[in-house]
């Protein structure tokens, strides 16, 4: 009870008004409304640890729409959904009439007469997630405008081409637990680095939330790939503006020992390249096969020629008394494990898996603190009730 | 509270009892249980938008069983059993053991343990749909007689062969809504068209839904189709008889023109011919893709005889006084958005796109209260309760 | 009132803890906790029955993985969790991540945030199913005592390659209600028999799960199956000692007609013989398919020359007093019903179909009673307020 009245009492600090407002990339938001998300997370986390129910909702429906293979932020949402007292309904296109020429405001509308949220993974195309995000909101906003809809659902991004804020606020959670407060981050390096993976096509959505998030809290963001891996210019450029108004710094490197010379933390990862993204996304938009297996092949070739960005031991030396913080958003490509060879190495792997569990375990409060905070008019008040 | 109040005594005038029945087709229901199905509708939205939930249950599921692909039913049951408290179950027949040689009464008393109602969709084969559906309430009646289940769920058709009581039920919804009641519908005419569409194979549900209920409440119905375009003889037959019963007319022309000439209702939407309908079902039964193909190709070619049975701005011009109201229970085929030419004009649709959306909305409300006085012994009293 | 009050009485006289247990074989159970189950699943059944809830939770999460079709087991347990308050979230491989290299005890931990219960059906492989739920069992539990997880779920066999828990214990509570309690099955002989099929490959989990829990009341168990059709090794010899234990008996025989002989239960159903299934795991797990077929094609001919193990009118003439009772967990092959020839005529099929239904409507209920076994600290205070 007194740390979920400690807990509340850091939300009450806080100046934000995220009610009845999207959530597609954290650069939108305030850092007290992202400050107010990590907050609420920690609350309804320690609400179930200590076995009190936070359900909100009394019926409603938390809407679905995963464009690409997910199990981990699938259950997240589900799993957030649930505890609000929300039911899920999963719009699955193949079972839909969408094929039939559906045009996506009216889909959206359609499935939105119940609905409190609608959480939308589409990752698949430089260009589109985000805006197909946008095109939801755009409709229901008129729907609602217009009387179609009684309520107005917020749009919940689950990872787009752009950003992926539930894993990145999860991993800032994470991060805020294990070094004590968010201002302990402050002056803190942290290394995002590409890795080697035998598979090509990883969306960049998870390198470029960790750049555009960690900036905002002070951190020394350093952001690390081979030459030709580049993110999307866009978001490089936000990384920088958020370091300078923060007060952090944000570096780019093309070595991952450079970046982990000193690092408080380590976020190994694999990510195609945008100039690669950029060359698929017409092909996998018009079924090209042979061209895709051929870009394919000429990717793995290319990322052959880096098998050595592993994070393995010898590399873990470097960083800060040999001990940083190895993170990753999970499945992670592990050497021996669950390929020949991959971004991690067997041995570090393993001693942080338990900890890869934990950054996990946060998403799912992430989401529902989101929802909450979207769908609630005085959380405050509301919260106050629900602890007691 | 006001409005539900009056919603509720409007509801209080009726006769009906419309306990544990099924709902299969319109007219099978007395013209008091269809106003009381659509005042019940009427005042779940005001609820819903009053903020007022209408939850019933606390716990029970909602079965769907979904043999063609659907998007807004599927949605509108989800949202309906949610809004009343029930868990949705979806029977996916090709994740179960249905191939295996399971009889359809074993297979309706083994989802139905823990079951409220059933809703099914099967308008793909005609003289299929509406009769698996009779099977399926037989096999729940007889396993409830039987003792095997502890309740008796009822059957709602969410499409099938000869009816669409949810589309058609919303649509009155939004025809009272736009005219004031029910009474004011007296004398109005609505042109019920065929329409073009470069698909075929369209069921015939709906048209004939429109003709059958509509006729109900004294309105002027009238049925446009090119020659060979016929519904089920037995269907016309109701929509005459229906007619004569209620003091309204019920014609059939065979000119777009004609039927939209003074019209105040346009209701312009493609089937297929019944003729073509009959042929296709064995041909389905036995996957016969070449015939299939053969028929499909010699029925598009038919169909492009009637490219000019488009809801165009000069049509509507015949309507009364140019400003008949458009429906559609989507998706349409719009001629330059979503294929080259098909049953209406982009400005057309446009005009009334919202008005259409606002259409599709009742649906779920008009579930709900079918499910709700299906399942609630008392539902004035239990109604009572739940406004205060 | 008096006949729930008279069942909870009769589970206090049990001396039993199921608290945070996992359910995967029925002989790792204390026979107090079997009696348990039974009489929870009959109380909870009464309650349905009396239109009285048994919800026990607020919100939560039941996972289900189904790794083969299923329609009856996949039902109960969405029945069972819903009639808990539980949501349902259906791990589906297909649109996971896990064919990207996700390991067991990761996905374990990733869909167990809200997880009370994780249902798990894995039947096809010999020495894979059961393991695979300890080794999801394992990681949970790893994942509870990190502190990953907040609670730590608990795991139902829903089917695997040893047993059938869900479907034997909800046997057994139909054995009870047929023969008036648990004590009067001391000595009934029930003939567990292999019976003819057109189809192969079905798994030995039925009848391994039926001589494993019904020689632990005393019963006199009769398995019969051709040469060449055994069972698993290790769970014929826990039968055995079973029935030395109980006081029962347990024989093995080679024909359907000697174990008919003065039977008051007969269990006749097809399975694949155990050395069948040791040929085939390898040819699945590789995807053999010619080597599948080939295996097929040899098993259908062997299968041919026991057609006459059908359960025929005739046969039943030799079970005591001719009126034996018929169980099948479904669906049965019933000759000139689902195909041409099968386990049993249409005939006795039929006189005893309603008789089948009922006892599948057990299983929700078993269901429910071991979850709430296994999730209720103390179970018998809180079922008292849940009847008052």
């Amino acid at each position: 009870m007194k740390t979920l009245k400690k807990q509340l009492d850091e939300l009450k600090q806080l100046k934000f008004n995220s009610y009845n407002k999207d959530f597609l990339l954290t650069w939108e938001k305030s850092e007290q409304e992202l400050r107010a998300v990590v907050a609420l997370a920690e609350l309804f986390s320690e609400m179930q640890k200590a076995g009190k129910s936070f359900r909100t909702f009394d019926t409603g429906l938390a809407i679905s729409i995963f464009r690409d293979n997910s199990t981990r932020t699938r259950f997240s949402f589900a799993s957030a959904a649930n505890a609000l007292g929300l039911g899920l309904a999963d719009l699955d296109e193949e079972k839909s009439q969408i094929a039939h020429g559906e045009t996506v405001r009216e889909t959206a509308n359609m499935i939105s007469f119940m609905a409190e949220v609608i959480g939308i993974r589409d990752d698949m195309y430089l260009g589109e997630g985000n805006k197909y995000m946008r095109e939801v909101s755009a409709a229901v906003q008129e729907g609602f405008e217009k009387g179609v809809l009684h309520q107005r659902p917020n749009v919940i991004n689950l990872q787009c081409d752009i950003d992926h804020p539930t894993q990145a606020m999860a991993d800032l959670v994470h991060l805020k637990q294990h070094f004590g407060s968010l201002e302990n981050l402050r002056g803190k390096k942290i290394a995002m680095s590409w890795a080697y993976s035998p598979s090509y096509g990883k969306p960049l959505s998870v390198p470029q939330g960790i750049i555009g998030l960690m900036t905002r809290f002070g951190m020394n963001v350093t952001l690390a790939h081979p030459e030709g891996y580049g993110l999307i210019p866009d978001v490089v450029e936000v990384a920088k503006k958020n370091a300078a108004a923060s007060g952090g710094r944000f570096e780019m490197v093309t070595s991952m020992e450079e970046s982990f010379c000193g690092a408080d933390i380590v976020y190994p990862k694999s990510w195609a390249a945008y100039s690669v993204m950029q060359r698929r996304t017409p092909l996998l938009q018009r079924g090209d096969h042979a061209g895709l297996k051929a870009l394919e092949k000429e990717c793995l070739a290319n990322n052959a020629r880096f098998k050595n960005w592993e994070c393995a031991e010898q590399k873990m030396k470097l960083t800060r008394g040999g001990a940083a913080l190895y993170m990753h958003c999970l499945p992670a490509d592990i050497s021996g494990v669950s390929c020949a060879q991959g971004e991690v190495s067997a041995g570090v792997f393993e001693k942080y898996r338990i900890a890869t569990y934990q950054e996990a375990s946060f998403k799912p409060f992430v989401i529902a603190a989101m929802i909450y905070l979207a769908r609630v008019k005085s959380p405050l008040a509301a919260l106050g009730k629900l602890i007691k």
